[in-house]
């Protein structure tokens, strides 16, 4: 692709940190719970991703000003992005059998408890970024703010609705303004609310939480670009999960209705809209800018 | 049933209030969403029921001197309750055509729009709990802890947590520790959360809060002996929903540890433990008298 490359920034440590804070979440609120669901939980959180949304929760963070640490409330970003993902693969939804290489949580668990697991992690979710929250001295508004934002990307408007209309599509010829319109929520909602959330908890001032919210919708909208052109040029193995499911499903993407060229101009234009518009106001550093070039340019 | 009757408490007036709050809460959270989560979300948010956690919120917030209008609150509890009810219908879970004499909403609206209204109940219902919170002025310390007190009673802990375990209990012996601790799960945590949630709402002492929660709990596991013993004595056109489905599906029940006189006497037993620790603390007003005695009494 065409966008010009920043020097690449090793989030390695950070995502360690989220690694350990994921662990440390299950071990507080699932302390209590014995069973399968427990377990389908933390099956689910153990998966070895990007955690992209966690890392922008952190650049967010940073690039606001804050200094301490945030990773117990990216790891609460990660509790709903593996709950869409064990969503998302139920049988009833994309019924899809490996993700990062693993089998999915109901082939694992079976479908009740991967149901009754992916239910209980939004209250997990919400609980964790709280009690995140808390644990660094933000105050109860701003703490309120974080929950109903998170919240308000799980929900029917957000993520689990943009699920559902993708589902939908299929088999359907979409035109590309109904194709954004799904993808701004299934994959959009949640990163959009990633960076807010960091900003959030730096006290970032409005403006600057709605640029970054515009930096996540246009990143949110190329990494789901991107991710319609890898499901053509990927492999399976590349992708930890099935590839070429789109074509197979006769799912409307970027490259049917742009060509692959067409989509990944589309994608590069967004994430150059996306640092401008941080740049604009000061606030763009190089993790944000390499995390939005990050996401078209990933191989999986 | 032996326990002493109270005088009826009409909540037909509550009732109203709270289905106009489900409403008001709809029009305003689901306004940008189209589709089929939304409808389905209506459609299980419509349901006549008793509207008993509802009812209890009110009842709690009143009998701790809260004298404002707590209904929008309690029509967030009655989303949680709704959810758990479309997701224990599911084919995956209990596999129920009938739910308050309508089809379930999975036989609507499809499994996939099902599953999918169900997970996004329960972010609508944090956003809804947390903005009814605020509409009544409440401080943002005491919003966070009402929608704490909400999602703790909706996860793998809670309820989400029991209904799994009841599913998995199915066809086993149970002995009447591992029964006791389904239902408390399953019922109980939302019941107990709700007259909680109403007591947080009017400021109670902690103190307050807690005999509140043991009444909750009680009630709550009083409430699922009935639940247990209907589903033997009621017919399916009562009830609104199959009846018989235990024997159906040898699952343990107290009927079944106990006989149907002794399962009946320990819910009355556990309704005179819920009432006197109330009436300790010069809390038991007679409308929380009648909720306990109501949960035991009732024909459906």
């Amino acid at each position: 692709m065409s966008v010009p490359r920043v020097a690449p920034v090793d989030f390695s440590h950070d995502r360690a940190e989220v690694a350990r804070a994921i662990e440390q979440l299950m071990a507080r609120e699932l302390q209590d719970t014995k069973g399968p669901v427990a377990d389908a939980i933390r099956y689910a959180l153990r998966g070895e991703g990007k955690r992209l949304r966690a890392i922008l929760v952190i650049a967010g963070y940073r690039a606001a000003g804050g200094t301490g640490d945030v990773s117990a409330l990216a790891a609460a970003i990660e509790v709903v992005h593996a709950y869409s993902l064990v969503h998302d693969d139920l049988p009833c939804m994309d019924d899809d059998d490996m993700r990062r290489g693993r089998p999915t949580v109901h082939r694992v668990f079976g479908v009740p408890a991967a149901t009754a697991a992916g239910m209980a992690m939004v209250p997990l979710a919400a609980l964790s970024a709280d009690a995140a929250a808390e644990a660094m001295g933000l105050a109860p508004a701003v703490r309120g703010n974080i929950v109903r934002t998170l919240m308000r990307a799980s929900g029917a408007g957000g993520m689990i609705g943009g699920q559902l209309l993708d589902l939908e599509g299929e088999g359907l010829s979409l035109d590309l303004e109904q194709l954004e319109r799904i993808h701004r929520c299934k994959t959009g909602a949640l990163i959009e609310a990633s960076i807010r959330i960091g900003g959030l908890a730096a006290g970032a001032a409005p403006a600057i939480e709605e640029a970054f919210g515009r930096y996540g919708a246009s990143i949110g909208l190329a990494f789901q670009i991107a991710d319609d052109v890898l499901d053509i040029t990927a492999t399976t193995n590349q992708l930890g999960k099935t590839a070429g499911k789109d074509v197979q499903f006769r799912k409307s993407t970027y490259p049917a209705l742009l060509g692959i060229a067409g989509a990944e101009a589309r994608a590069d234009s967004l994430v150059r809209e996306a640092c401008l518009g941080l740049h604009e106001l000061g606030v763009l550093t190089p993790e944000l800018e390499f995390l939005a070039q990050f996401v078209v340019a990933r191989q999986s």
